[in-house]
Formats: C-alpha cells, sequence, structure tokens
C-alpha cells in the first residue's frame, strides 16, 4: 500500500519532571536545568490513514545468583539482605530503623526436614515472618496454589519494595512462587532458595516461572526473574540418588553443549558426585573440588545461554537440547521419567543423530554414552517410538517458527544448530540407537531395571 | 564486611551457535565466523564467600498505536496485519499461503452494538475465528475470568507466534485479556481496541494489565504491551454521555500537567466535544478538528510520559497527578464516582494546593475548575473530607518510596513533582477548595445533582 507518508523519530528527553519528545539528532536547546535522555523511542509515521505511533523501550532486568555456605546459620545474613546492591540501600536495612519482615513459601516435604531452622533462623534475626509450608508438586503446580499464596501474602500485607518474598524448595516450588510475585502489584521482587540439585543448576538460574494448566506443563507464566538466587548446596544432602541422577542429566547438557572439562568433570567424577551428593567441600586427592567445580560451570554455562536471551526470543538454544523429543516422551509415559531422565533419553538420541551425520567419531558417541550410564541415567527407553519421535519433532516445528532448530554435538562440549537433518538420517540414527541399546540390555541385563 | 574480592565483568559474544563470556575491554580473537556482540551482561565476583554472579540483560518491548477509520469495514486490513512490521512477515501472512485463524475477546454491551459487525468482517475476509463475548465490568475483573479466556484459547489452539488475541472493549476488557496473553505460554501477542474513550486515550497507549483481586483494584497483573492498539473513535459514539466526561478526566490531566494547548482545546470546545462525542470527522469553522486534535494530543503526551517509565520503576510519574486522592475515593463512595470523576475531584483540590503554595494565580486555578465545570466533571465532593485526603496521603507514601512526589501545575498546562507540601498548606488548601465549592453550590444549586 503505497502511501504518502511522513516518518519521524523521536527521542525522550526529560527536563525537571517533564518527558519531552526531541528529533533524533535534533540538539537540545540551552537549558540550565538537568536533563536526562532516555532509551526509549517513539515513531511517529502521519499517513492520509492517521497517525501511527511505534514505541521502543527497554527494561533492564537486574538480578544476582549467589553461592552461600550454612545460608540458615543466624550469623549469615546472605538470605536477609544478600539481593540488595546498592550500598545507600543496604544501609538502610542494616540500620535496624525498620522493622524486618518477610514472607516465605517452603516445599512442604522441605520444611519437615529444615522447617525448624528456617524459623530459628528468623527469630533469632528478630525478623517478623510468616512461614508457608504447601505440598508444591507437579500435581499442585497450578494457578490455584499461586492464587493460594497471593491471599496469605495480602493478609500479611507485605512492603513491595522492601520486603521480597521468599521461595525454598524445589523447581516447583521456585516457579509457583516467581509467578505469584510476579503477578503481585504489577511485580514483588522474590528470593529462590533451590534445595533440589536440578532447581539448584537450573530453575535458580534464569528468568523463567510458569505453572500448569489443563494437564500442559508451565502453559501459564512468565519471565520475571527473582532478585535473587541464593545457592546452598547441603540442602541437596537429602535427595534421593535418583533426584541426583535427575540434575545431573540437565548439568550433562550443559557440558555436551559447550564445555569440555564439565564433560570430563562428570566423567571421571560423576559415581563420586552420586555417592557424596555433592557434600564434599574441600578438595580431595581423587576429585579435587569436583562439586563446587561441577555446579560452578553448570550455572556459569547456563548463565551464558540464558543472560542474551532472557525472555527466550531468539529460538536458536543450545539450552533446548534433550528437549526436542523429551516433552513427548515425558507426557506419554508419566509419572515413570523424571524431567533429568527423559532429557538424556533425547540427548543419547541426539548423540546417535550427530554421529550418524557425522559430526562426532563413534568414540565420541560411545564416551558420551558411558558418561550418561556413569551418571545412572537412562540411555534408552521402550517409550521412545520411532512415531513418538516424529510427532515430536512435527510439534517442535510449530513452537519453533516452522524450523527444528537442532542442537547437536560437533565434538565432545561443541555443538552447533541444524536445521537440516533428513529423515534418512534420524530413522538410521533411530536404528542404530535401539540396536546398540538392545546390545548393552542383553549383555548387563542389569541394565533392564534402570530403563 | 570487607573481604577480599575479585571483581570481573563479562560481556557475551556469540560465535555460531554458542554464547561466551569474554572480559569487557578484551579484544575478540580473530574468527572468521560472524560474531554477535548482546547487551546482556554478567558480572562475577569472587570472595571467599564464594562467586555472585550479578546478570543484567535488557528486554526491548515494542508496540504501535495506530489510529485507523472504520475498523470493521471489511476492505480495512488493520485489525488483521496493522500489527505487523517486518516486510516479510507481512508478506507471508498476507500471502493467503496460511490460513488466517483469530480469537477475539468482546465486551458483552459491545457485542450487542456492534457483534455482527465484527463477526461479518471476519467471515468476508474469510478468518477462522472464535468470538467470546464476556461480561467485563468492575465485579468480573478477576483472575476467574483470565482463566475463562485461557481455557477457550486453549481449545481454539492458537498458534502464538502468528495469531495475535484480540480484545475489543473498555478498559476491563483490554485489562483482563492483556493479562490472560501475557500469560499464556509465557507471552502471546495481543491487540486492544478500545471502545470508551478511557480506554482510547489510556488503557491503549501503556503496557499495564490487571485485574482485582480481594477487593482491591487491579492488584494482579502486569506490563505486558499488546503488539497494536488500534483506535477507532466511532466506537465512542454509543457511551453514554457521563463515560465521555470520564475520559476527558484522565485527558484533562495530561493538559494540566503538560501542554497549555490541550487545556486551551478542553476550555473551548469541551461542551462540543460532549455533544458531538468526539464524532467530528472534518474541520468545522468554529471548532476546527477539535476531536481528532485533542485525542492525538492526548495520546501523544501520554506516550512521552509511558515510553521511559513503561514498567513504572520511576516513581516520580507526572501520570499519577489526580492519581493521590482518588483511589481513597473511589474506595470509599465507589460505585457511585466513576474513575475520571474521582479523579477529577483529587485534581480540582490539588489545583487548590498549588495555588496555596504559590504556584500558580487564583486567576489560572479559576480557569482550571471552570474548564473542571465545562466538561461536566465533578470539582468537589461530600466524602472527600479531610481526614481521608490525610489517609490517602500517607497510603501514598507506602506506595511510592517514603516521598510523596506530588504532582502540582506551576502554571496552565505545566507541572512538576514536589516532596515538601506542608501539612498547613494542605489544610488551608483544603479549607478554601471546600468555601469555594460551598459558594458555588449556593450560587447555582443545579450544579449539586452533578456531585
Ligand atoms: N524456571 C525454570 O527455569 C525451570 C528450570 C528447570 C525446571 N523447572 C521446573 O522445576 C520443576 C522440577 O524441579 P525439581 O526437580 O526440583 O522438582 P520438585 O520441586 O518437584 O522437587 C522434587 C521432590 O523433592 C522434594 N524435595 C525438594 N527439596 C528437597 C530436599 N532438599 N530434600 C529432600 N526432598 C526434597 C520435593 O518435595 C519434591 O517431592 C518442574 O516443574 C520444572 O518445570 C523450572
Ligand atoms: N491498563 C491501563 O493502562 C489502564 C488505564 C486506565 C484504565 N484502566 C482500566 O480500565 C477500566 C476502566 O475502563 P472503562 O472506563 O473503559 O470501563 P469499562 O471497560 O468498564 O467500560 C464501561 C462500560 O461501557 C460499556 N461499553 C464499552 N464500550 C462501549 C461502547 N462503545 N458503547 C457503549 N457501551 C460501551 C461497557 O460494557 C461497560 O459497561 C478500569 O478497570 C481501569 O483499571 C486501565
Ligand atoms: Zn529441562
Ligand atoms: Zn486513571
Amino acid at each position: 500500500m503505497p502511501q504518502e507518508t511522513q516518518q519521524t523519530d523521536f527521542q525522550l528527553v526529560r527536563v525537571k519532571s517533564t518527558w519531552c519528545r526531541i528529533k533524533k539528532g535534533e540538539a537540545l536547546s540551552d537549558c540550565k536545568d538537568k536533563i536526562t535522555l532516555s532509551e526509549a523511542k517513539i515513531g511517529e509515521c502521519i499517513s492520509k490513514g492517521g497517525i501511527s505511533w511505534t514505541i521502543e523501550a527497554p527494561i533492564y532486568f537486574c538480578y544476582k545468583v549467589v553461592e552461600t555456605y550454612n545460608i540458615l546459620d543466624h550469623s549469615n545474613t546472605t538470605l536477609l539482605w544478600g539481593h540488595i546492591t546498592d550500598p545507600q540501600q543496604l544501609e538502610l536495612a542494616t540500620s535496624g530503623k525498620r522493622k524486618l519482615r518477610r514472607f516465605i513459601v517452603i516445599d512442604e516435604v522441605v520444611d519437615k526436614l529444615y522447617g525448624s531452622k528456617v524459623r530459628e533462623y528468623f527469630e533469632e534475626n528478630n525478623v517478623q515472618h510468616k512461614i508457608l509450608a504447601l505440598p508444591t508438586t507437579e500435581e499442585t503446580k497450578s494457578m490455584d496454589l499461586v492464587l493460594n499464596i497471593l491471599q496469605e501474602v495480602q493478609n500479611f500485607s507485605i512492603d513491595r519494595r522492601t520486603e521480597p518474598i521468599i521461595a525454598i524448595g524445589g523447581g516447583v516450588c521456585l516457579d509457583i512462587v516467581g509467578l505469584a510475585a510476579s503477578l503481585y502489584r504489577r511485580r514483588t521482587p522474590y528470593i529462590r532458595v533451590p534445595t533440589t540439585l536440578l532447581s539448584y543448576v537450573d530453575a535458580s538460574v534464569g528468568a523463567k516461572n510458569g505453572v500448569n494448566f489443563l494437564q500442559c506443563k508451565n502453559k501459564l507464566g512468565g519471565y520475571t526473574p527473582p532478585v535473587a538466587s541464593f545457592l546452598d548446596r547441603s540442602f541437596i544432602q537429602s535427595i534421593p540418588r535418583r533426584h541426583i541422577s535427575n540434575g545431573l542429566g540437565e548439568i550433562l547438557k550443559m557440558a555436551l553443549m559447550k564445555h569440555k572439562g564439565l564433560f570430563d568433570l562428570l566423567k571421571s567424577h560423576g559415581k563420586y558426585l552420586l555417592d557424596t551428593k555433592f557434600q564434599s567441600y574441600s578438595s580431595s586427592a581423587d576429585h579435587g573440588d569436583a562439586a563446587l567445580q561441577t555446579t560452578r560451570i553448570a550455572i556459569e554455562t547456563m548463565l551464558e545461554e540464558l543472560a542474551p536471551n532472557l525472555w527466550e526470543d531468539d529460538l536458536d538454544r543450545l539450552v533446548d537440547f534433550g528437549h526436542l523429543i523429551s516433552p513427548e516422551l515425558e507426557m506419554r509415559v508419566l509419572p515413570s521419567l523424571m524431567h533429568g531422565e527423559a532429557v538424556n533419553i533425547d540427548m543419547a538420541f541426539m548423540t546417535y543423530v550427530a554421529h550418524v551425520r557425522g559430526l562426532i567419531t563413534a568414540e565420541e558417541k560411545e564416551q558420551i554414552i558411558q558418561c550418561m550410564r556413569g551418571l545412572e541415567l537412562p540411555v534408552w527407553h521402550s517409550g521412545c517410538s520411532w512415531p513418538l519421535i516424529k510427532r515430536a519433532l512435527m510439534e517442535r516445528l510449530k513452537h519453533s517458527g516452522g524450523q527444528p532448530r537442532m542442537p547437536l554435538p560437533t565434538g565432545l562440549g561443541v555443538a552447533e544448530i541444524f536445521n537440516d537433518t533428513s529423515e534418512e538420517t534420524l530413522e538410521r540414527a533411530y536404528e542404530l540407537w535401539v540396536r546398540d541399546c538392545k546390545t548393552a540390555l542383553e549383555e548387563e541385563p542389569a541394565a533392564l531395571s534402570e530403563l
């Protein structure tokens, strides 16, 4: 529709209390007042049909991810004001002039294990508090629970500027509370304290939150990051061994996509990490600082991929590795597979795809599969049939702008995203994968029970 | 806590598919691949206590506000693809290769008046559509209704990338649908079509959405802007005269805060705008293009103030004028006052405050009050007692970081934000205000019914 149109681009400057438009490039007239220039822009297009304005405005999200030890030790003040960066605010907060108040949501199981320490912590620090213990599971991960929390928050009457809501629990708890906080008064700060390995290395690092809706996982949610995530590995000591493997699945994902050193750590110390549940706190001759190194690198690599793409506008995402087929598989076999397990099965298949495409050698493929087994993760599942894989990849296309955007390893700890994997390649990879896994099963029938 | 710490700031660059940290200022090593630099930053602080990462990442929000005429004329394609900016996407959308599908939520009253035209529009444009007519009122403005909408959206199965949800109605409808869309799959594009004057100049211009919760107005919500707002003044023809005044209240706010020309338009053409309900579409000798000019300036000034502060991080906001005392007043006298009316009463009082502070002359104050009367807006209310004002200003402090941040006119169409209005000034202004209004009442008892 070619029309006579007139386009003008404006910047915005504030003089005293008032924002004004100025044409881009236009010099500011002499002015004695302090002038602020905004990064927001307004484009104005005048045509016969009327005016059309285009507004472009950046919002800066800022949050912290903080390692800490003994977070519930009453002399550790991280949980109280570790989220504050501004020195002036910190001084005000710690001055004792203001009565401290905190609203805490804690997973019911975690409450049983650590609740008394949590209560002590706030009591000893003289914080007026409300602790809400909730059953936060996939089944209760719903808007209902979000609204329950919000009702209690409203009763407690928090100050939105100075009293962040604290979530202590696994990924489900952190996701629910994150959504509740981001809805309350259009954004209330919140703090994440992960208590499972998966939430330590994954849910605590990014901005996402969400709940399930109509049987669909994380169908409702948002991208408002917490003010801070506080990471204390000691919670992990009480989670079952299988849950450690589950978290290791997402760590392995980062290793395969972008960090050979992390892969080597997992290969060499996988069993040790499982046995010690990440509870070694000093360097040993055999294992160095494996737990510390592994979690740190996992978080750093995750941050590298998430920070430039906080709202997931870019669909080309290495962190989607293991997440192309696993959603369909999880849905199909629930609850027999945990998330990290389904992810691992997906990654195992994709490793074969990479090999068949000639991206990695047979030896590299073998190393990867062996590492997975060492982490006690399933590398195959009978529910992962060829039709399921095809269906899952069709579904993927819908959510990724019509392209598969398939991350594949191109070596150990390096990867790229591909859009040109042929159906023949996939089918050939599937056959090889099934054949190898079946052989392995026959060779060591004990492995069967793991699947 | 002084400690030995080591701080490093990283930028993020993408080489092929992988994001990597590089130290700020560090030169990129020779590299044949295309390199992308992100605006996100990661700060790393290593201390004895562990590592603390600080993530800072901007998200660019972009949306359009578009004037259009005859939006429901089937040859006007604004509603179908007026939101698309990218030429490639536009070509794909208009190519006819893809079946068009749209999900529309419409206010029940608007549906009765315009529903058949809406249906015709989508039918004649061969769009597969679902129209959901809902009673969108302050009473139903709740998370329940949001979830109802989302259930229908899920049944209709929209494509989140190419099928924006369309909302047609007043501010309540736009706010509910905005929240629903921003929750669905963590962000689904939506379009606003305002049908009241208030929503035309206010709710359609910014990013806010929300619902009421536990008797509190807009307690839950967010700041995700629509992809586009399409403005067609013709809907306004069917709203009652009092609702026009209601919308004029928010327009007058912008005039008083920052646009003398807009104030003059309202002063000279207020009655005309009320009589014609903004339905004049050509320039007349007496009134020029008053309806067009008024709405345009209202929107432009509003955009100037909202765009640099889309998420309301800055608490110094001229657009808060009229919104310091009115929340308390609205709550107190509901439903006898409409929002714009309560805002106007607040603005009338504040005009007296500005006068008593010596910011505006008696004559200017009189002009403002006269203009308000001309717009058939109440300038006083018996419920607006001195204790209520004090309570409201106390409440304000809580939500504005401990400072009143009181916008006050400093002339006609200019204003500033003040933090130093004394209680004596406020009380003196209150007395003058009440005295003048009572006198006015005695002089023209007809005015009584307006209050
Ligand atoms: N927001 C994100 O970026 C993100 C990332 C990954 C996963 N997730 C979400 O996280 C969820 C999975 O998280 P999860 O694996 O932590 O599951 P979970 O929160 O369901 O926790 C698993 C189980 O462990 C228990 N538990 C938690 N901490 C414990 C402890 N210290 N000791 C003993 N038991 C403990 C819980 O009660 C629960 O029964 C999923 O809903 C997923 O969608 C979110
Ligand atoms: N998001 C924002 O930035 C923003 C800004 C201002 C106001 N709001 C919200 O907007 C709401 C007020 O908006 P409103 O004044 O449009 O109220 P509304 O949506 O309740 O509409 C008022 C009434 O007019 C009817 N109506 C709507 N269009 C009509 C038409 N063309 N002809 C005849 N009747 C029509 C509606 O059915 C309703 O009964 C409040 O809830 C407020 O919180 C939001
Ligand atoms: Zn995952
Ligand atoms: Zn208002």
